[in-house]
């Protein structure tokens, strides 16, 4: 299967969509909207929805109730973003090529694009309407993975553990449980939210969570890896940033080589979770690829 | 009734379900769980969960899921107070007679502490185990309307216009429009979701949601009155910071006498809107009453 095809694709339908479902720029409060939808369409890839549809296509359903599902996911991305580069937070200027949204529109409403971007999350899972009839449990389900990823034992935690660890001397196992929590768990969630959507069963969530407990690691060494190696172009924001602020990252402890290769035998861990999913879990398969592989 | 005791029991039970449910301060992160404990636990008098709890009571049912549902107003009033705090927005130093809890962990660990609040606030009314077996359908319908009164038409909408109206010459409409977002929008959705728990007509639903609206702007405007005749020990926070600010109020529009006769009509609007109701709504009649007399 041609990947970059997919991935094209894929996140024409959730950008098609997500502009749908999101108030225009001329929907009082008119700025709050405006900066929502500046740091929501900055050009992301959209790696977190497309990992909820293709792990519902390889359960094999095709409910629209994916897209809003997955969409959330992408809210819950945009909002971390959002508020990690406050000054208060990582301070960053830069983000997607772009200045950051809290240059162009102030903290205040950066803090409050945020929190909105975070609640219409939830409304968007909420919404029994954009849902094709599904079961309202499985619903619940869904909104309740989503909270638990993103939350306060999941990428919020992981933020934390990221912000006290800055500038000390922290161990390898400190390191990955930091990554588990900021990138690992909201992987983890997209995975299993797709999954649910399509109605997997309790084997075939176990095994899709393995996997997607594998490619988050794999995305979160491939990121320590590209901002070693990235340019400023290619990353659409400043490159080197970890070591200029002291950060340990799995190149300061395996060197890029080693990181590399590390990354390399998590995709091929992940691929082999799926060993009991036929063709329709290719696109899986390609994305656990591509995690490692992308330049940006 | 005595409505004082009853405040007191309904908050003391909210209280305890709250320290039930949320992780403690020994849980790693640990600073995260106690910033998000430090104002969650400062003494709030829990008025939204308390709402929810007396509109159910309205309704006639008496399911343990109303603690969860009524809570998850909490977290959301609680983040909100956390964020609107926050230096970049109104930088206040003390709230509920402590300092804000910027002040104690840092505006990283507050931002961070604030959004931990809110996604909590959808896991804790996703959480099927603490429904008694409340119908899913009626769950997701709770979470939506949680989203939809604390996002960006909602609380955070109220809030932006609320910054963007600071030491700017606005209208009498203007002024409500900002307090029937800030305010009112989330007050509307504790009113509704405890009656939706409880199984509400449709009718009941409609009756329930105005009481509901005129209580928010009795609660508002009394706010603000407060705001002008209340004491640092009475309030807990710095008095008459809206006119330091520079900040129209109802009271700058109708003097302090007008504004509490506003209040007062107000008040008496939302206990007819529960002519219907019979004695099991006199909660919400006496919480009528409450806000507009409360001295914090």
């Amino acid at each position: 299967m041609d990947i970059k095809r997919y991935l094209e694709q894929k996140r024409d339908e959730v950008d098609r969509f997500l502009e749908s479902v999101i108030p225009g720029a001329a929907t009082p409060p008119t700025t709050l909207h405006e900066s929502m939808r500046y740091s929501l369409f900055a050009g992301g890839k959209r790696v977190r929805p497309i990992l909820a549809i293709a792990s519902a296509e390889a359960v094999g359903a095709t409910s629209k109730a994916i897209l809003p599902v997955a969409s959330s996911l992408e809210l819950i991305h945009t909002y971390s973003l959002v508020h990690d580069d406050l000054p208060a937070m990582d301070n960053d200027d830069y983000r997607r090529g772009k200045p950051t949204n809290h240059k162009v529109y102030g903290d205040a409403m950066a803090i409050l694009a945020g929190d909105a971007l975070l609640t219409l999350a939830f409304e968007l899972c909420s919404r029994s309407d954009l849902m094709d009839g599904l079961d309202p449990a499985r619903q619940v389900q869904i909104v309740r993975e989503l909270a638990y990823g993103s939350g306060n034992l999941g990428m919020v935690g992981g933020q934390v553990l990221d912000i006290q660890a800055e500038n000390k001397d922290i161990d390898l196992a400190t390191l990955q449980n930091i990554h588990k929590h900021k990138t690992g768990m909201l992987i983890r969630a997209a995975v299993r939210m797709g999954a649910i959507t399509a109605g997997a069963t309790s084997p075939q969530l176990d095994s899709l969570t393995k996997y997607a407990e594998d490619i988050g690691l794999a995305f979160q060494i491939a990121d320590d890896v590209l901002n070693v190696t990235g340019t400023r172009e290619e990353l659409g924001k400043d490159a080197n940033t970890d070591a200029k602020r002291g950060k340990k990252t799995y190149p300061t402890f395996y060197g890029v080589d080693g990181a590399k290769k590390m990354a390399d035998e998590c995709t091929q861990r992940a691929i082999s979770r799926l060993s009991s999913f036929d063709a329709k879990a290719d696109p899986l398969r390609e994305l656990a690829r591509y995690i490692t592989s992308r330049k940006n």
